[in-house]
């Protein structure tokens, strides 16, 4: 691929030779000749310098700097270019095949089927399914009874859509993703517990991704929603009638607990917890590790983290810490004392 | 359905019209004239008030005031009356189709399938199974050699049980569990890891109902075991070698380390980590977000948590936590000197 | 099985009769006398004079001790000698069938097949896949297009393998593993995040063991890398990019962000949390529930986790938590005033 085609497709003002050749993109740091690289971080402007990349996609502020070393594409938002130019190459390298329904899939006869739907192997969809436009679903993923999968959206190999529960449009869901379990709700009677049934659906909006492994589970009476462009990484909880506002993306191994609403434009860390019935306004960033047991109403960052140190300096603070309390009240009582 | 046909299979005191219908089940605070809803937390009783539902389940404490208002059963405890009500809907909104064995599944010749035995599109069952009556297997579901399914069991689809494991009746596991893995045992020679073949099974008793993706590893050399009325949440981490006891419930995102033996009646909020070789007493509740590193002997309720503050906050205290020993000690330098 | 027979394959010194029949491995304290034992850390020795066991495999040291109350093999690593005692035994009591491809499994005409492969029920290996002599392949496992599978590895049923993704030899990976799911990279634009798409692969080194529904992902520009031996428990999650070196062992539900780096001979205890963009060297061991934010540029033990305490105690001692440093500066204060 040459810089020419690509400025072409993407935009950007190229400075340099549009025949260059184009045959892989890399960081600066690790770019040869053959390389398109990009400047997001200015942080990194020094690697500027000593990158052997052919080519380097900078912002305006360092087009006469990027553009005396070599070839540079000037684009306002490097990050953003970098983002496109990879859909643009993985389209190039990865090209769909046609459309087609593998012969070993088992498609329900009342399941409803739009234009190009591509079935891999082995997938099953149920009764009554609906299956958008240009919807891929790939190999042993299982569409329950009535659901319904909007146009252009994406199922791994090894997805489980439960009955009922619909995907929006140009969703991605990665293998081992489990849509519309039961939520977890019982009844406690004299020590055992009792099922309630869990009698709502998932309802996923438009251009939402989930990760491998990654479960939401139905709602109890009302729906569990993940709104329009949720992002959630890999092994990610949400529990029962949780609500995921617009935007908000959340790193692997965090958990959700039951009727959480999150507002938009949130951010949670790997291995966040968020304790369930709490509200979190639009803009709250919950910190790698933080576990939430409280609403937040205010946007922020919120952290909740034991700063890890050598073992041995970590034994001597945290006993200290379980006598924490007494220790202020024996500070109080100097303080009485004290003239 | 009418208050009649409901009031008539649960039981519980009518006041109102036997034949006003009921088209959901709603929380009092959404529910509208064609719901039927419930109070079984005091704290809400203000909404008894405010409340659309046409008709209330309540304890004979509040008989009078939800009688003033409109229809309303009475029942001993409303919140184990609405569960019951949750598992009646079920059966009316999603009544199970006739068993039956879907003509892409493998099943091997010599396994035992009971009555009613109901299997779908593509599950495997391999070489001397055993699958008790009434039993419903998913789509994609693998049953090991040798394992045992017992009645009135339902695995989801895509869940995986491994060779010679036991699950017991009326037992429900969602999608993506996997039972039988082997457990993470290795011995250490010269920097390598020597495999400990995991030579147990898993045991896992009756009314156990496991999340999605949820994992109990079979054991090293005795066996794995869920006693009686085990309820794990999604995403939860059950190591070689494991007993838990009767009735106890985890939350999502829980791991429990081998050889830790679980009383009965315990809980573990959402995240919780406990190690391993480890004795809980029964009753033991372990907090959300909590590491239990050592043996517990009485009943209660256990915490260990970084409480979450606004960053900049966390940020200083986290600092001065590091030197927390050291404030210790300069404390009882000023004790010393102080008259 | 007889010790004779036992003793011929593993080596070690028996000293009792080669005829002992043995029917079961056990632990010390729960072996009979058709058991054999092993003594593996020295603070069970007392459990030699009550154990039951027909056999004990004991250190030198022991030696004399063990063989007055009976049988005995003496070997230098009792541990490992259990460890491949386990394995002889497990290729005696479940011996693998004959190697042959399920007719149900859907194999690309362009894969090629190594010697003696095993494909289960319902695989699905996709178009120029490579899979090496003696592979085991699950049912429902499916293998991406181009991706490669070195010989002796057993892929458990129902795991995932991406496109061009490769995995060593004598490698096992356990049911519900994801391997090549794409990396979770977004670029922000305007309040939406905008897909990243991973271009690199996942490249796993020989005698690599994964947990039960474990996730690695791909790279986003270069590889995720896992080298040589390393050994992942269950429900662990690997980012995109990321490098654990040779040796490096992590127990469940740890998560591991993107593009950090391990050394070689590392551990992770249950649930820690690894930052992304970090560089831990050889031998950094990180206690159970422990979140790294920081390189480690030493060997040794590193924790950071708040103790857990009956909920009343450590109620009051998280609550002064949050005014340490503003208890730190009162101490200050006294201290200037102290004569």
């Amino acid at each position: 691929m040459t810089l020419g085609d690509l400025v072409q497709d993407l935009g950007g003002e190229l400075l340099g030779p549009p025949g260059l050749l184009i045959s892989r993109i890399a960081p600066l740091d690790a770019a040869d000749p053959g390389c398109i690289s990009f400047l997001a971080n200015p942080k990194y402007r020094a690697q500027l310098q000593t990158t052997q990349a052919g080519c380097v996609i900078v912002s305006p502020a360092v087009r006469d700097e990027a553009s005396a070393r070599g070839a540079a594409i000037i684009a306002d938002d490097p990050y953003l270019y970098f983002a496109r130019l990879s859909q643009w190459w993985a389209q190039r390298v990865r090209p769909r095949a046609a459309p087609a329904i593998h012969p070993s899939a088992v498609v329900h006869p009342t399941a409803a089927l739009g234009r190009d739907v591509d079935i891999g192997p082995l997938a099953v969809i149920e009764e009554g399914a609906e299956i958008g436009d240009g919807v891929v679903i790939g190999p042993h993923t299982v569409v329950g009874a009535h659901a319904r999968i909007g146009a252009g959206t994406r199922l791994s190999a090894r997805v489980t859509i439960g009955f009922d529960c619909v995907i929006g449009e140009r969703c991605i869901l990665h293998s081992g993703v489990v849509i519309g379990a039961d939520g977890f709700g019982f009844a406690p009677v004299q020590g055992r517990w009792e099922k309630i049934e869990q009698l709502g659906t998932v309802r996923i909006g438009n251009d939402v991704e989930l990760g491998a492994n990654t479960c939401v589970d139905r709602g109890a009476l009302g729906d569990t929603i993940l709104e329009d462009g949720v992002k959630l990484d890999n092994l990610v909880q949400i529990a029962h009638n949780v609500r995921v506002g617009a935007h908000t993306a959340m790193a692997g191994c965090v958990g959700v607990a039951g009727s959480t609403v999150f507002g938009k434009h949130c951010t949670v860390g790997g291995g966040g917890m968020v304790l369930g019935h709490l509200t979190l306004a639009d803009h709250v960033h919950v910190s790698a590790g933080t576990l939430i047991s409280r609403s937040i109403h205010k946007p922020g960052q919120y952290t909740g983290i034991f700063p890890s140190d050598d073992n041995a300096s970590w034994e001597k603070n945290a006993a200290t810490l379980r006598q924490l309390h007494s220790l202020r009240e024996r500070l109080r009582a100097l303080e009485r004392k004290s003239p």
